[in-house]
């Protein structure tokens, strides 16, 4: 029973209340993914890694994810004009994720790992941070938080194994082999790969351009071609993710 | 296929795009339910009913819910001060409910039912839906929102099966009869029937009071006892309140 | 003297520095209240019953109303749409109430007692309050706050003396024989009882819709009818508020 | 019945559906004036004023006064320390205009005068209305707004007989002469003249000080004193200011 | 080298650390001066006047200004509508005084001195210096901040010489002898004096008008004619301004 | 002349009435970087690149710079810890943003060119453009904004050249090769080259902590050696930044 919200409050707080325990947090987004697969790998994917970091950490839990993300941009993530990207403004994304901490917190907890699955909330993810540790001191507690997005734990072997006709960057991994693999292994029934579009990698110009320019992204909405995904590299990915994230906790948490 | 973020985005633009798809938005919170039940009905519960309600209307999609809500009161959710409730500000859930709903509107939707699941929340829902749509009308945008909690489609006859000792108002109904047998019915695994505690129904003295006095609430977190809850009261419960927003949105959308 | 704004300010220090006197703060709107009545009974009402209150509990003072309150809707107020109906953003009423709070308690002030005149806003209130404790807490000031309605201090005997054809719940007295028997009590020159009209208590669907449709509203705009109003039950529902109050007070603050 | 809120709401749209009303809306504060006077003058003397200039202004209307203003400051009104100044922060000000000038246009208004009563409000009213012209452009509505402070309105002559030992500033007339001579004429009551503190009007450095310095300000918190204060001089200011502010109406407004 | 910013940070912090250290914070505006001036002397001028005052005061820093400042209003800088006039929201400008000064005191400065350049800002630093120490305080730090305007301190002496046909106020000073006085002596490739205009010093009604009424203002921009500045002039300005305000650090913080 | 803020107004309105101007707005930070250089490079530098860019555009225009950004990272500014760095709210940037494009668009401007020099501002610009774009819309104006950090414009060959022992990415570049060498070629007096600290590029976790660990940084605050820095490598990269910025305006706004 790793899901905070499937604890009742008295098992809950007898986890908490030392405030050893670690709370995980899943940050994501409702954001198109291509035409191959579903529009919350960004929600599934940190919940499925809180969860299997948690299933040999005791005194893990997950909290139940933030589900609405930042806005997309074009160069991570297709842009915020697609069909069911589904976006929130960057203010009320640092106030729910401020407002989450601080409730955590009050029960007692100290310990705090961020799991963001969408590229373009790091900012204001840390911001809320910033904002909830402020406000924390005030109240004479002092909490400590690692902020992290998946991806950054997939080692250079990793990278080599899951992309071996070279890897053009995480930038251009929306809706590619990276998620694509790890849906496959997670939640297949959310993907489809007769439907992944064969294109090479986006490229961009070095600026932004807004209101955004949608001839700059593939029609399919997908930054890389998802064709060479696959179920076992997506559980490779997921291993290596979730090993590194538990050392992370050990080694900041003991 | 009745979960938006479960769709790819083309499948999804194919529904919605004629304005005439409904977006059911489960809206509740992550709190107390007592020693006996997870943290989590206030979500799953509306999200249960909104499946139920699109499983027949072929227009009708489920959104992600707003899964964190606003903070709970005494006198309807025992208070803000047990821990597990984890609860967000006003302003946030506010902003949180403008900002999704102005986004799936952006995609052509013009029908939208929130579902509620957490009594705390109403009037936040209100206040973001009437900024949304002033948002949206100065973008030349024109939309349609019913905003409900379920409870309130439970008609007296099902109240007189439910609680055949009398009912003492949908209050004091925190983690009793009423959530704990739809949560039977639903998520059963979520349940432990022989952690419930008896205990009459709370009453209250006219006023709130703040900060909260832990002494008003009974110890369990509970407001009335879940003893005579059942997974056949929770059917009974959840398909009158399907069958009755059914209703509900066959008038006003047609 | 019990108006707070009339004191001269050295008056009032000595009355408030002790930290024992209590602070009455009427919060109302500016809304319609049907063809037969001033725009102001939600402010007039909590005022007036806020100075009986204090008539015989010396260490109260009255502070100057709230006079805007949140939003009117439809089910409880006939809806935000009439003219004359003039209401603030729920976030403004928040931050009011939690400027107010902090502004008095800075001057010793550690009792306070909100009298909420209009339904719709006591969500708002109740957030105000919450954070105003919390910025209080961090200056190192504890205060303590009572929030109520005045109508839950109608008891079940008064009910029964002045609806003597049935109840059909506070909701639908917007407008009806409530309000206008204590306006004709205490401002029977804003009463006019020739323009009041008769209808039967307004009904609602279990939803409310946004934007309001006004055919859902008699067009009186008032939510029942006020015929049977009079300034002896007037009298009598403001004796027995005012009187619950000071039971209240005199219990939570001796 | 020139009191906005004292009409019923068929009344008030047969007056301003035209869009010819002009609507005064008293903006004020509650704050210290000295041991002799309430702590009030700030709201009622704009009130006052207001109910004159509609008195021979038939398509005028004075809307309830915004009762709590901008933080008094040092050189203005004494400063926010002392006891009975009970100030809201200048964001909710910016948003109260804002939200009751917006409130009052979508009833068909069109005309405004917002009369102020408290020196430190003026910035913060100028914004409030900034934001709701925008707002209100954005909706299609173009309204005009006429922002004062009445001492503007006090003429030369007025000042001579009024101030006949020489004028030192609106500034420093905090608790003076002007305000005590206009609260004697308007609320006798609220005034106590055998309280009033002789000493010469207070002088300042060419700086603001943060936090305030108590030592700067006369004991009293009036900034001259009101000795001279009469009755007699109150109605000439108070006719001279609303001759003036109805002559702006008719110049502007037609 | 008095340039904060100018400084590497551990020299920075070698002089800072102590909390003796006089920060001067000069807080501006862009906005039209006139046909005869660039539109930054609001930012120029105080941070001239900044460096002056540092110049001998060992322990004082000059900040990188703020550079954009609220809205022009028509009677003090010719109102908002022209072109080149760019200017920030009041809450903007409040959150930026806010967030520099709380930044700087976390550096171990107490000692502010914002020096400001343009009128309509004022009232909005007052709030941003309020909310900043409120926030400090609860940080456990005690700062102290003077605010100025830097006109305050031009004496009659100076005003004599300057105006020798007379002074009409500093308000209609807005582009006209005043402060192009000092920029010629400042920044004399940034006037032409002979695109000055002659026209008198501009009057106006005692209310203000929103939206502004472009007739209103002087068709050059400038509310009284800058004919006769001189560098001279400019020159004595700022000497006297400098001096006066060393001279009210010395007096405030020794 | 290409600095906005030094033209008077109407030279001003004469070059941007068309909507063809491209107006530059610099974006920095005020910001330690290292014990060898000043800490407004993330200021001078886009400012100078700016003033370099317009240098051979005559439609083109600087803006003022917006001097304070947001809270320095650990992994790619040192962290906000230091003392020097002086950073603003997230939402504080947003809205700063927001204003200035929002207000400069209402000259008639309708191209934007953001030149960002510290990297943690980037997705809060995003945000203010974004809010600013929609705002924008809704007056009827459509602007098109460009959004860059200027050195994605160092190509690979320059990279080559000024970092012959390899590249180890743009983030540990703080106060490193990068960012000495344009000091160096622009202010040489703002750097002092004894001062440099000569340490291996800094590595970190894959995750970041709040609250910041000092002991990930190198003491110096650097995040790599600028001990290899010249000034003939900062032309180079100002030479290539400029020409490849004007490309890039030149393809989007012809």
């Amino acid at each position: 029973m790793s899901r905070l919200a499937d604890l009742d409050w008295k098992t809950y707080e007898a986890r908490v209340q030392s405030g050893e325990a670690v709370i995980l947090l899943p940050i994501g987004a409702i954001e198109q993914h291509g035409p191959h697969m579903s529009m919350n790998p960004d929600v599934l994917i940190p919940e499925a890694i809180g969860l299997g970091v948690a299933a040999s950490l005791p005194n893990a839990l997950v909290a139940p994810p933030i589900a609405y993300g930042y806005k997309s941009q074009v160069k991570s993530g297709g842009g915020n004009f697609f069909p069911g990207t589904t976006c929130i403004n960057g203010k009320t994304l640092i106030d729910t994720v401020h407002d989450v901490v601080v409730a955590l917190a009050r029960h007692g907890n100290r310990r705090f790992v961020l799991i963001n699955g969408h590229y373009e909330n790091s900012m204001f993810i840390v911001e809320g941070i910033d904002l909830a540790l402020t406000a924390l001191r005030r109240d004479g507690i002092d909490a400590k938080v690692l902020v992290l997005s998946y991806w950054d734990y997939v080692n250079q072997d990793t990278i080599a194994t899951v992309f071996p006709d070279g890897f053009t960057g995480w930038d251009v991994e929306h809706g590619g082999v990276l998620e694509t693999s790890l849906m496959l292994h997670l939640h297949p029934n959310l993907v489809d790969m007769d439907k992944t579009v064969d294109h090479p990698p986006a490229t961009f110009p070095p600026y932004d351009r807004f209101p955004a320019d949608p001839s700059w992204v593939p029609e399919s909405g997908t930054l890389s071609s998802a064709r060479k995904a696959s179920a076992e590299h997506g559980k490779l990915l997921f291993d290596v993710c979730v090993a590194g994230i538990q050392e992370s906790i050990r080694g900041e948490f003991g």
